[in-house]
């Protein structure tokens, strides 16, 4: 049996994890049987001191989630030997790269683990929002069918124009996915990409006066936080939908409820929010909004594929070897 | 203004209403100002006595929704001088097709007026049930997020096979949107399409063995009804997956009910039901299960296109011209 019988972890590369990665909760048996894997969430200790202790023990290499802050100060000062951090998420705000260049640290990304998985997220979020689909489950779940009658009308996605903020690898999906719905694509991204046939807009306000839809699928950055400000939203309209599969960050959250609340915007499809598991309270009565948990990635395949990437990243770290989805090499 | 003053009844073509069609919702004030709409559905008489007054008044036209079926008995045998029937509907099982045939009586269907609707509808309910958007909606609502922490694991749609069961306007437009997600497709059809690519299965427990996902996009005929059977949920296995858009009683509803409660299919996502308003009661608490009421083909733009199309086939018929979308000619 693989698995079988307790490896010698003395044999087992170390590394640190600040807290366990959601690609943990299926694949932790097989990482333990490949690495040692130093729990700092498991330990009493405060978490200084856990750094410190993990540093003389000799860790070099670290899997980062999305949970934790990872900045000079608070970690990096603790851990002199790091070489290497191996996030397993798809964004990288958390992590303070110019620190980690300045150190001397790589940096991996989840290259297109979840790329997929986002992509069909972001045109589920649009149909729902647009075609009142989790709002129509709710009204067959409370008996509204059989005693309304006909349920409201939706919006076709069909020939719609859609802005996408961010053309990167989930961003180029949403777009080949909508173009089979006949949508039209303009977008949005730090520069004109010339391999693509869609409408740049450099100004986001611009793109969203001239889309029906915005998707948000660009990093959150000190450039893209709060990029959805109420200039933009009042240039999207009230026919306009907003989905954003990002990070919460990116739109201005106070300004885009009162949107809502006060109708004008038509609807939005969220799978991040600002202060995530949190959210505000006005959006849960709402039927022209779909509430998702940040799960845009959260499927079977993709942890199956971050679990290899992860492990592969590692292993070519320990035996010197490229690395597989460096974004910042040393 | 284009509707303003009462138009003179007796000017306009007369054209018979059993029940009142959906698009009648937004359009019946626009409808009126063409036709002089003969309603049974207001009238206090009995059926067969309000038919008979209605064609001794020269009625000679009909809009038919699908609520109510038309056969001869029932129906045609009280309009003898009815020339042209228009549906409003993408399914015609409830017209006796032969029937109005033998008695010289043209009639026209829908047309394309629902089919990129009823495709991004099936597209939107295979992500939901794979990556449980309604259920993660609900999930956020209830509050589970922050209690719970991170929602399950769904199931990419990219890569998968899905299986597609009638290959008309629906279901070619249905293949079109998921190859864009890199699904491979198969289909079911009455006969091979030599004009497309994907892979034909005469057979549909063959089909459902080769799928990952059904989607049914088929006509409700006496070949079709209960076609989705013991042998065919079998087929499909506890990781399939089955969506339905086009009639409830082409599955065998008792059995697919039987099939989720014993976790040997794996989702569905149906939009149509044997009995619907009614649902079977064990689909109420199912979160592998998404409920829409009939939906697929509600949106502004399809009832602007569908009143369009029964306009100009009422026109056409009226001044002997072409029908515009005829099933059946005479």
């Amino acid at each position: 049996m693989e698995f079988a019988g307790k490896p010698n972890l003395k044999n087992l590369p170390k590394v640190l994890l600040l807290r366990p990665p959601p690609v943990f909760t299926i694949y932790e048996p097989e990482f333990s049987q490949h690495f040692d894997c130093i729990k700092a969430y498991e330990s009493p200790l405060p978490l200084p001191h856990f750094l410190t202790t993990a540093n003389s023990a000799g860790v070099t290499a670290m899997i980062a989630s999305g949970h934790t802050q990872i900045t000079g100060v608070d970690i990096l000062d603790h851990l002199p030997n790091l070489r290497c951090i191996v996030t397993t998420t798809a964004g990288l705000n958390h992590i303070d790269l110019a620190e980690c260049r300045r150190r001397g640290i790589a940096v991996t990304s989840a290259g297109d683990s979840y790329s997929d998985d986002c992509a069909e997220s972001a045109v589920a979020l649009v149909i729902d929002v647009l075609r009142n689909v989790s709002s129509g489950d709710r009204f067959v779940r409370i008996g509204g069918w059989s005693v309304d009658g006909q349920f409201r009308l939706g919006n076709r996605l069909s020939g719609k124009t859609v802005g996408i903020i961010g053309l990167g690898s989930i961003g180029c999906r949403i777009a080949k996915r909508l173009e089979a719905f006949g949508c039209r694509i303009l977008y949005n991204s730090r520069k004109e990409k010339p391999s693509v046939s869609y409408t740049f807009y450099s100004d986001v306000t611009e793109l969203a006066t001239n889309s029906d839809v915005i998707i948000i699928s660009c990093a959150l950055t000190d450039q893209t936080r709060h990029m959805i400000s109420t200039e933009v939203l009042s240039a999207l309209g009230k026919e306009g939908v907003i989905v954003n599969i990002a990070r919460g960050p990116i739109i201005d959250e106070k300004e885009l409820v009162r949107f809502l609340v006060e109708g004008k915007i038509a609807g939005a499809g969220l799978d991040v929010f600002e202060k995530e598991p949190n959210i505000p309270k006005e959006l849960i009565a709402m039927e022209n909004v779909v509430l998702s948990p940040h799960a845009a990635f959260l499927t079977h395949e993709s942890f199956r594929d971050i679990f290899e990437l992860v492990k592969g990243n590692l292993e070519a770290f320990f035996s010197n070897k490229p690395l597989l989805s460096p974004v910042m090499d040393v």
